[in-house]
């Protein structure tokens, strides 16, 4: 029994399914375990005021003695961004392609991400193998909006895995190779047993453009405007969104300045590791963007989400010390907003376009996705022909879709797996069967807190963001006899004081005769009942009166 | 001179002009005054626990001997919202069609909108004219996602003003007559002064498809899923829709089944006014679909934009009382989520998903907008040819959009006024310019509050939804000499207390010694000199430990 209980595979999410971001697979066998991917999700209106959101590794710290290493498919902070916190609690060599370990090793040199020792950090390229306890890990390329990212086929004692990561298939890609259809078809022809494989677009039709189209839209944006700055704003971590604006530039004769502080880290590591290729002189600072003509220059920024602190927003508001925009300007938004976030850029745009200028954005095919369409997802699947399917990376949505395109292949449903974080599957050679479930979910990172902003805290900020709070505070002498001083009624977030006076004032003479009331009938004084009676009378009658439900808070002294 | 200042028209947008919502434009000629429709707008995110917004009507209270009436162009509630609001502080006349008047009817029905007073709401026809002190005020139909809508024909001493309303161009509408093409260009060929268009679609090329399309799409669906049950969400207001869902419905020998309360309200006073036909027998109460098979079965629901507590996000999520959804279900999104709703809509569709539901979305062509393309607003300005236009009811990108269609159409630059809420718009027979401001703005309702919602209630709020909030409770002798009791700290939505004891502990400490000292070197305790010590210590002490920036509230009895 024994014996045959070794001789399974254990593939477990901690992260990326039935949610958007913070991607990290467990993968299992006997006594060895190994980590795909370590990323980080951006929080949802539900969680305000927290920064980020980093998978719960509790069962990673309960079986840390298995655990031989975290391997990365790329250096999208949805696949890394948990790295450093990760490595606090877990001592493991981290695998990675040059440009994922580049990022991580700036990453963990700001002061915040400090680790009290020296990291394993394994530079590896595509086509290499690690052997990692039992497991064999081979880095095979794929394409993507970031350079240098690759999907895995994991060598196991019972049979191969492949984990897609995040990919899309680019014939014409701007550096490096194509996605490596050979070897996965390699793979495929020699057996599959499970192919994990992202989502994102399986809702999305046929093929996704080639990164070059970019290219092409934006060459023929610089032809039509050559009177005018072009201002395009970009995801700092697409280098070859990057090259391809510098490489038009140059052609035009244009120079270009780079603003955002993200922007300035990526392109100065991806020139530094020969991601890029930054002709000479062409390249101008910020700060002196002056000696420019309009249409001498291109700038190239951050803020393509409309975030609000970004270089780009503060251009729009006309908030940026350099960079003042007007009708001699184009503003190029080379991106597509993320779900949640069209009305931020849509504020972007309403402050260009007030200030005369001329807005591209989405929809005039100056952006292309990073991944997979239908017929792409579909060519992995064919390619690698695997026994057992798990749809991966995406809300549920998204793994139903790309579980109906693996039935259009004909792969039984019986062998197709709509997983969950913390479920565990069970692979075997013949069978795969959901077995169990695992600690899993999601630690909330506020300021230098980990964890310690849990569903009370957040409740609390929910409810205060609502209607805000009232406090009620009085002192009770040591007898618990007769008020000595107040009860003062304090409010925040509730009603404008100044006009609510006599609401206030009502407030105060009902809590004094609760409290009153309270001291008289009870011989020793109950705290917790006396609070709940405040509490419920006064939040009764605040409702009654403003139909709002503020937070109550009695304190007693 | 004081001949000639009458002789100019003043138009005063008090809302949806850099917004989108609270649509509600004054009109002015010497003493006389209206109002072209009076909606409501929703609140963003950045006005938390606020319900509706509403606009700024001081300037109608300033001016309310001018006040000649109020003319609605439909009933959606972006347009006659405020109606209850404003029909408490101004007594004018009401004026529009018959469904227009019927749902604000069922509106002043309800009890937290009574009035003190019975309001004159007087049903015109599209073609009546009707005089206001020195204005004629002609409806004239237009087609739009919501049935009996017009726009208007505003008769001036100097000329003739069109106002647009929300409109688009259906040659084959549902019920009812096709946009009054006619009408419209028989103004223009005797010479329209001004136009105030929307712009809701702008930026969209083309003609919007007529309704009837939606028909044949919805069509299909029952066909291709005719043993399934089918449950379309869409909205309310949308009695076309409606009408085309129970006559498909009909056609396939379904029963209807109605769910959510607001659907009920319109499908009632719709068909009682005459603006829908329903089938004897074929509507069935919602706690009998239990009878009938699913292929038996359609059911209309709200929710169509992922509203936490409609109908369809309860069947969803499981909750709703008669509907549980598996996979015998068809469920039909026949709406585009509004700017915002998209992670809202999004999670619905998961659920679905989820439970085995075959979901069909905006993609699928099963939902056409209410609001005129470009081509169709180039038509609305070529027929009626104004010597001037305002775009109006847009953000700025949008406003910015259909100016650039008029000057496609060859009006000057110099012709084309885009306003702001509150600025006002002067015009001649002969020229137009900006002058001066009135008060505008929004007004927020929370609860039964109208106003009493403003900017430092809700900067609170933001505050403490981001950081929570901790509390200094002291209580000081009368001499202000000694601490009698405390200080206590108590905090919520900061940190988990529990694990943070040593924290709230050196913060407690801490205030003591500030409250100490200060009580030591001052004859005169001075509160608010205090007071600051302890927010500026505290928040600084809280920053450096935590990166966190809780509210402080330092309070002294």
């Amino acid at each position: 029994m024994a014996k045959k209980e070794t001789k399974k595979i254990r593939i477990i999410p901690l992260g990326g399914l039935n949610e958007i971001g913070k991607n990290m697979t467990v993968i299992e066998y006997d006594n060895d375990m190994i980590i795909v991917d370590c990323g980080l999700g951006f929080p949802d209106e539900d969680l305000p005021g927290v920064d980020l959101v980093i998978p719960d590794i509790t069962y990673l710290e309960q079986n840390r003695e298995k655990l031989r290493g975290i391997v990365l498919t790329h250096g999208h902070e949805d696949h890394i961004g948990a790295i450093p916190y990760v490595l606090r609690s877990l001592r493991t060599p981290v695998y990675g392609t040059k440009l994922t370990i580049g990022i991580i090793e700036n990453k963990l040199d700001e002061p915040e991400n400090e680790l009290s020792y020296i990291p394993e950090l394994v530079t590896v390229c595509a086509g290499d193998t690690v052997k990692l306890g039992v497991f064999s890990v081979e880095f095979i390329r794929v394409n993507h909006s970031i350079a240098d990212a690759c999907c895995l086929a994991i060598s196991t004692p019972i049979g191969t895995v492949i984990h897609s990561g995040d990919f899309k298939l680019d014939l014409t890609p701007i550096e490096g190779e194509m996605m490596n259809l050979t070897r996965l078809g390699e793979l495929g022809n020699k057996g599959v047993l499970l192919l994990m494989c992202e989502s994102t677009n399986a809702e999305r039709p046929g093929y996704t453009p080639s990164e070059r189209k970019v290219g092409q839209t934006l060459e023929n944006i610089f032809v039509t405007n050559k009177n005018k700055r072009v201002l395009i704003a970009t995801f700092s971590s697409n280098v070859h969104r990057v090259q391809q604006i510098i490489d038009i530039s140059a052609k035009c004769g244009r120079k270009v300045a780079i603003t955002g502080r993200s922007m300035l880290n990526i392109v100065g590591a991806a020139t530094e590791l020969g991601y890029m290729n930054v002709p000479k002189n062409i390249l101008v600072d910020i700060n002196d963007i002056k000696r420019y003509n309009p249409e001498q220059l291109t700038i190239i920024t951050t803020g393509s989400q409309g975030e609000p602190m970004s270089a780009l927003s503060r251009m729009a508001f006309g908030e940026h010390s350099q960079v003042s925009l007007g009708p001699s300007d184009v503003v190029v938004l080379s991106s597509s907003p993320i779900p949640g976030n069209e009305k931020l850029v849509g504020r972007i745009i309403n402050e260009l376009c007030r200030k005369g200028v001329l807005v591209m954005h989405d929809s005039e095919q100056v952006h292309v996705s990073g991944h997979a369409c239908s017929e792409e997802l579909k060519l992995m699947q064919a390619l690698t022909k695997p026994k057992f399917f798990m749809p991966i990376h995406g809300e549920y949505r998204h793994l139903a879709a790309n579980k109906e395109l693996a039935v259009t292949l004909g792969i039984d449903e019986s062998r197709i797996f709509i997983s969950d974080i913390g479920r565990v599957l069970e692979v075997s050679r013949t069978e795969a069967r959901f077995n169990g479930t695992v600690p899993a979910g999601r630690v909330m990172v506020d300021g230098y807190g980990v964890g310690d902003v849990g569903s009370i805290v957040l409740r609390d900020r929910r409810h205060l963001a609502q209607d805000g709070l009232l406090m009620i505070v009085t002192a009770i002498d040591e007898m618990g006899r007769v008020i000595i001083s107040g009860p003062d009624v304090v409010s925040r977030g509730f009603v404008y004081v100044k006009e609510s006076e006599h609401l206030m004032e009502d407030v105060r003479k009902m809590a004094k005769n609760i409290i009153e009331k309270h001291l008289y009938s009870w011989d020793d004084i109950d705290y917790a009942h006396l609070k709940s009676r405040l509490k419920d009378g006064i939040s009764g009658y605040l409702y009654e009166q403003t139909h709002r439900n503020p937070m109550i808070i009695p304190v007693i002294l």
